[in-house]
């Protein structure tokens, strides 16, 4: 792409938009702004700016598009394809400075962010307030913004859906400068084509989330967990269409494998209530009273019982909730420890596939004789599956790397699958969407891309864009 | 704009591509479908087909986008606001031949269906299931494609969502001919810019819905909906926020006035349970269990008393139930019988704005000395207000028309609302959709509109075309 490098003249009007604390040039830029969380590619934006709000925002962008620069936006860096990643250079936003909660409005249920507020800042506001932000994503020190930008799932998705169904409104700045206000507090809307909804999930390609309108719920007054032991992980992936089946709704359904629960004892040190077991799958239940949370996980514990589980574990006391909730957040950190480097497939199946796939991810650690560890939410189909380099050469691990991806997506549109469940495609996973989409598909969206940035300085090279 | 007309020799070739039967040229072509339920605009096809199958679909999109020739797609025509009129003569698809259930899949919870099954007959089949399409909207006679095109919203939206919240996939023909799988059975997507959701509530101007498939849920086992009467539209409405502040979530919430139930009860010659007060709320609870049930609505009840109702009726027998929900269900035609023609506006504001904005349509019907008859979805802030004609000539009628229809859109626009809740823009809303959306924001509709149909050959002139 030709586009205009930043040169002195540029940064001497940059400086104008911002305090001059919060615009960085050239060598003045942290190695953290180069990459995001998985790092799996890596370049420098030419000038990073912290900014405070939609007027700055709107005004480089205006600049920016005057000029032909490239913008990309970055909240905490925690995503996982590269999505964050400048890969022209240009001009980086980082929004973590804009993390006011601005309006709780309890009479419409609604609470009103900025887009740098971190997911843990935000339940723990509107819980304070005996209220419910129900989308839960494993990362809790991603920003709000970056979760929209996603749609982020996350393990409470089973009963609640996904961050799409909780974003009601949205303030944007265009590549251009004009801001736009996408939705609002209201409930139903058939005005016009959903651009909120195509923004949600665009992964900062389309324009400059810069405020977020969110949908709340009363906050469930009774929760309880079960870990439930399983000898292999097929009998414990088969139960779980049996639980929706049986029309009983638990917030979450997560899978873990034994091997990739020692990984996080080791990272935690810390022991996890057992580990005797292949496969495990930990429920979630809520509701208003103790006997609507058992009437239903009665329900499910016998499910499980009659299915093969060799017991269940309630998950009532502090320091059990506490050994298996943190081992459960430190799944990726700890596979991520166990190797040298490591690549991600975030793939989603129908749920009734997903015995069939993880059984494959097996056959193939050994067909291609390499580690494939996973974890994930098998009540929402979205499996988490990190394939890692361990002693492998540089080559050999591209070529490796290349041929386990390369089956992993084509079995997963084997089984009605798709490329990501809630990571996204960013930079890393273009491959596979293009595979899994065609040419023509991929060019509608670049179409969209388009309309919306007509001279494609915002995030180019991403998602759509080959 | 400068489309081919519609000659024999294109009559020739769209006969090979459909039964005998199912193709209808010219004179043959009912008056039916010329126009909608409301009939504010009326033009006919050329040519009007009875299509079967995607196959048929993508053959003769294939054909009129070679050719030039404009298509519009048509379900039951329930519409309010001219979307399936064809401007510009050409091609009417109707699809409500295309009316099979394909697959119920319990594992996954979700049903596969055609885009004409009516709204009717999808509840009767989920619900003898035992299974749950949330989704309810009072016209149970449109089609499921129609609904999802209008992203309509209906009762249950208060503790529910709207049709977009039950759409996982869809199959669509695009203007080429083009097939695309959009979503699937998957719970969770992240794989680039959700066309589908850009495709629901895009009323027929992007592609053709041949397929989709809904989230379900399990059947509630209780429902129960209380009628209370307050002496006031003021105090009924101002009721509600209170009610989601309290932490409730009532199934739907409905206002309706007594002009309006009064209309009801000479269209069904049926008696509603009270007519002695000026304004009601009619709420709904549902749950699993009896306690479950009573424990939420009783607080409620309680709350409303405190706050001025004048009774609270429990409707649970089956007598009631009917006399509530069939003259629920009856408004619209009952307002339409009550005068010569009449117009709707379907404006939606913040639910803690509703009791203003009611308030305003009476202080403006004094004004302008005519009548408008309202009721609607106060728990989701969705207002169904309805101009009425009466006795004035034609051109008072619609300089009249014009001046009510600007200052509630105006309105509602102050009250930081949106021009329509559930029933869209299609023809007759363009304007008011322009005067909220500015030419910027309809200029990047249209252009999403030219990326799907370059040729602009699908239902051109609705929604974001001046």
């Amino acid at each position: 792409m030709d586009y205009k490098k930043v040169d002195e003249k540029d940064v001497e009007y940059l400086r104008t938009l911002v305090d001059a604390d919060r615009i960085l040039v050239g060598d003045e830029i942290s190695e953290d702004y180069s990459h995001d969380e998985l790092g799996t590619v890596a370049n420098y934006p030419e000038v990073l700016m912290r900014v405070l709000s939609t007027e700055e925002v709107s005004a480089i962008m205006k600049y920016a598009y005057e000029q032909n620069i490239p913008v990309v936006v970055r909240g905490s860096g925690t995503g996982l394809v590269g999505a964050c990643v400048p890969i022209y250079g240009g001009i980086m936003l980082e929004t973590t400075l804009m993390n006011n909660i601005l309006e709780l409005d309890t009479e419409n249920l609604t609470v009103t962010v900025e887009p740098g507020v971190l997911l843990m800042e935000l339940s723990k506001f509107v819980e304070e307030n005996d209220l419910f932000y129900p989308p839960d994503p494993g990362e809790k020190s991603a920003t709000i913004a970056g979760n929209i930008s996603t749609n982020a799932g996350g393990m409470r998705a089973v009963k609640y859906g996904v961050t799409r169904d909780y974003v009601r409104g949205l303030t944007v700045v265009m590549p251009n400068g004009e801001v736009l206000e996408l939705g609002g507090k209201i409930v139903k809307n058939s005005s016009g084509y959903s651009l909120k909804d195509l923004v949600i999930g665009s992964e900062g390609t389309l324009c400059v989330i810069t405020k977020a309108v969110l949908k709340l719920l009363p906050l469930p007054k009774k929760t309880l967990s079960l870990l439930v032991p399983f000898d292999t992980f097929t009998e414990a992936a088969a139960v779980v269409p049996k639980i929706i089946k049986s029309k009983a709704i638990p917030t979450a359904i997560e899978f873990m494998e034994r091997q990739t629960i020692l990984f996080a004892e080791d990272f935690l040190g810390k022991k996890f209530p057992d580990t005797k077991s292949n496969a495990y799958i930990l429920l979630t239940f809520d509701g208003n009273t103790k006997e609507q949370v058992e009437a239903e996980y009665e329900v499910v514990a016998d499910l499980c019982l009659s299915e093969g589980a060799k017991d269940v574990y309630i998950v009532d006391t502090d320091e059990r909730k506490d050994s298996v909730w943190s081992a459960r957040g430190a799944f990726l950190e700890a596979i991520k420890a166990s190797t040298t480097e490591m690549d991600e497939c975030d793939v989603v199946v129908p749920r009734n596939r997903v015995a069939e796939f993880i059984n494959y991810t097996h056959d193939l650690e050994k067909e291609l004789n390499i580690r494939i560890p996973s974890f994930g939410h098998a009540g929402d189909g979205n499996l988490h599956l990190y394939i890692c380099r361990d002693e492998l050469g540089e080559k050999e691990w591209e070529e490796m790397l290349d041929t386990a991806m390369d089956k992993l997506y084509a079995k997963s549109l084997e089984f009605d699958g798709l490329v990501s469940g809630e990571h996204g495609i960013g930079y890393a996973k273009r491959k596979y969407l293009f595979n899994d989409y065609g040419e023509y598909e991929m060019g509608l969206m670049d179409g969209i891309k388009h309309a919306f940035d007509p001279k494609n300085i915002l995030n180019p090279k991403k998602v759509c864009q080959m």
